[in-house]
C-alpha cells in the first residue's frame, strides 16, 4: 500500500527522484507539502490547491486535536472527507506544538502534559494517545510523538530526547493498527553526528516505512542544519522515504534535496503571503511597496500560477494597502506554485544529473535581485 | 451601445425581465450585483464570482478615489483591467459614502466637502469632480453625484435635497463625455409621493439612460420602502433601467422585482458570509451554531455552488469556530450565488408570469425555517 520507487538518483549529489504510492494516490518526490495546520491551507481552496501543483498536504494533530477534535473529524468521515481534500495528507504527532506552543507541565518517561494555548485545557500526550488521534484523523502518513528539544538545550537534555523519543516510537510502533497509514520515525539528536547516529540506530530496528528528521529548523544556523543533514541522511535506509520537518526556505529544500530528502513541509508561502512577501524568480519581494503602485506587469513573468495570469502589481499593492482578504488569497496561490516549481524542476534536474547545477542556477537568480 | 431590451412584463404584477447590452457584455434583468468596495468582492476571486452567476459588478467612487485613487486605477488600465473584471461594472457617485461615513465639512449649493474616514484627508466633491473621478475609474454605468440625507430628515431636508440632487444631475449631465459610459440619474425624495414626483420630473426632463432609486434602505421600513417603490418606478420610463441602491434582503429584491426594478446591489451576501451567516432555501442560518458540530450534510441541500458541491456544514463550522479565512471564502460563494438564484428564478417567473406566486413560495419556504 506504500510503496517507494526510487526512480534515480543524482550522479552530482545525493538526490533522489522517486514516486510514493499511498492510498490516495501517488507523490512525485522530492515533494513539498502545504501546511494546513486546522484542517485548511490559510487562503486557499483544495482545488486551487491541487492545481497549484501539490501533491500532499500537512495537517497539524496539535491544533486538530484542541479543535475541533480528532472524534468530531472522524465523525465527519475522517481528515480527507472532512477538509475536502482527496490526494495524499500527512499529520505530525503534535510534539512539536507541545513543546513550542503549550505551557509544558510534566514530561516523564511516558507522557507529556500541556496546557493549551487556547483554553487552557489540559492535553496528555502518550505516545499510545498520539496514534489513536492520528487514527481517528486518518492521515495517509502519520509521525511518531518525538521530543523536540529547543536548539539551544544542553547535550544531556538532546540524550535524553534521543532516548525518550526511540522508547515512544518503540510504543508508537506497537501501538499503531490501520494498514492504511505509514506510520515513520523522527530521527532527533540536535546537530550531534553520535547522537543522530543513536537515534537512529534505535529507530531503524524498529523497521519503518519512512523516516522522518526532526529537531532541525529550531534556531540552528543554515549550516549547521545542511551539515547535520550530511551525516544524517546517509544513515537511514535508501529505500525508504525520507522527510525533513518544517523546512524550510526554497534554498533549504534545494539544499535538503541535495543531500537525499524527499520530503519537506512549511508554513512559509502561505505565512509570507499574508505578510504581502512574494516568492518570485529573482528573489522575495515586498508587495506594499510603493514603487508597484501603477505597476501593469504581473507579479512574476515567469511565472503560471493563476494570479500572475490575471493581476498586476499594482493590484496586489492595493489589496495590500486597504487590507482586502483577496491580497493574501492571489499571494498565497503564487507562493504556493512558487515553492511547487522549485520541486518540478528538481526533479527534472535530478533525471538529468544536474541537481548541483540547479542549486548554482537559483543562487544566481537570487542574487540577481527582484 | 446601452441598448435595453424589455423581453416580457409580469401579467400578474409590474415585474420585467430583460437584457441590457453594455460595452462589457449584456446583463440580463433583473440582476443583482455583487460589491466590489474597494475593487474586490470580499473573499472571492473574480472568476468564482462569474461562476456564482454574477454578471455585473458595483464598486464604490468614494472608497476608490482614496484608495488608490482614481489616477492609479486609470494608469492601471482602468477598473476592469485592475480588479481583473471583463464584465460590466456600475460605479456609485460617492454621494452616499460621503454623507454617511466621512465627516461633513460643508455642503452648498456647488459641492460637498467631506474629511475622509480614513486618513482625514479632504475630499471636495462636486457634481464635475463625481464625473471625472469615474470617467478615470471606467465602469460602464456610473451615476449622478446625489444628496442622500437620513430618512428621519425633516421634510424640508428632504425638499433641498432633491433640488439639490435635480441641480447636480444636470451639471453632471452636461460635464459627462465618455460614450462607453451610461450615466444614470438619481431619484430622491425620502417617502414622500409628491417629493419622489418632483424628483423624477427634473431628471426626466435631463433624458438619462437609466435611473436609480436612491434614498431608501436608509432606516426607513420595509413596508415603507415597498410603497415608496409603489409610486415611484411608475414614473419612470419604462423602457430604461431602473436601479435600486443598496437594497437589500432577498425579500426586498424580489418586492422591488415586483414593482418594476431591474437592478440591484447589496453588500449583504459576502457581509453576513463573513459573520458566519447563511443564506439557504429555507431562511438564514447561523454557522457556528454547535448543532452544525458534526453535521455531514451540505450547507443548502438545493444550492450547486461550489461549497455545497464539496463542504459539510461540519467543516464550515470548524472554519468559524478557528477564525480560518476559508470560512468566510466558502460562505461568500455560497451567498452569492444564493442570491444569483434567487435573481435567476425571479427572470423565470417573469417569463411564466408567476412572480407573485414566486414570492409567495419563498415566503412559504423562509417560513419553513432552516
Ligand atoms: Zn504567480
Ligand atoms: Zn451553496
Amino acid at each position: 500500500m506504500f510503496q517507494f520507487h526510487l526512480d534515480h538518483t543524482d550522479t552530482s549529489s545525493s538526490a533522489r527522484c522517486g514516486r510514493w504510492e499511498t492510498p490516495h494516490g501517488v507523490v512525485e518526490t522530492p515533494a513539498f507539502m502545504p501546511v494546513g495546520t486546522r484542517g485548511s491551507v490559510k487562503g486557499v481552496w483544495p482545488h486551487q490547491l491541487a492545481e497549484t501543483g501539490a501533491q500532499m498536504i500537512l495537517a497539524n494533530t496539535y491544533h486538530l486535536t484542541l479543535r475541533p477534535g480528532e472524534k468530531v473529524v472522524q465523525e465527519l468521515g475522517g481528515l480527507h472527507e472532512f477538509m475536502g481534500w482527496n490526494g495524499p495528507i500527512l499529520t505530525d504527532s503534535g510534539g512539536f506544538q507541545v513543546f513550542s506552543l503549550g505551557a509544558l507541565r510534566q514530561l516523564d518517561d511516558d507522557r507529556v502534559v500541556f496546557k493549551s494555548h487556547i483554553d487552557g485545557s489540559i492535553l496528555d500526550l502518550t505516545p499510545a494517545r498520539a496514534m489513536q488521534i492520528q487514527e481517528d484523523l486518518g492521515a495517509d502518513c502519520i509521525m511518531c510523538l518525538d521530543e523536540c528539544p529547543p536548539h539551544d538545550a544542553p547535550v544531556s537534555k538532546l540524550e535524553e530526547a534521543v532516548a525518550r523519543t526511540t522508547r515512544w516510537a518503540q510504543i508508537c510502533r506497537e501501538t499503531h493498527k490501520r494498514a492504511d497509514q505509514a506510520l515513520f520515525g523522527i530521527v532527533q539528536g540536535g546537530i550531534h553526528p553520535q547522537l543522530r547516529e543513536r537515534s537512529a540506530e534505535g529507530l531503524l530496528k524498529l523497521d519503518f516505512p519512512g523516516y522522518a528528521v526532526g529537531g532541525l529548523s529550531v534556531g540552528e544556523s543554515p549550516e549547521e542544519m545542511y551539515r547535520t543533514l550530511d551525516f544524517t541522511t546517509p544513515m537511514l535506509p535508501k529505500e525508504k522515504p525520507r522527510y525533513l520537518m518544517g523546512v524550510g526556505r526554497p534554498i533549504d529544500i534545494i539544499e535538503g534535496v541535495l543531500r537525499g530528502i524527499d520530503l519537506f513541509d512549511c508554513v512559509m508561502p502561505t505565512r509570507n503571503a499574508r505578510n504581502a512577501t512574494a516568492f518570485t524568480s529573482h528573489g522575495t519581494v515586498k508587495m506594499r511597496n510603493l514603487k508597484y503602485q501603477t505597476d501593469r506587469e504581473p507579479l512574476d513573468s515567469e511565472c503560471d500560477c493563476s494570479t500572475c495570469q490575471q493581476f498586476s502589481r499594482g493590484f496586489l499593492r492595493h489589496l495590500f494597502t486597504v487590507g482586502e482578504m483577496l491580497g493574501p488569497m492571489l499571494l498565497s496561490v503564487h507562493n504556493l506554485r512558487f515553492y511547487q516549481r522549485v520541486v518540478t524542476e528538481l526533479r527534472s534536474a535530478i533525471k538529468s544529473n544536474s541537481a548541483q547545477e540547479f542549486r548554482r542556477e537559483h543562487l544566481a537568480r537570487m542574487r540577481d535581485g527582484p
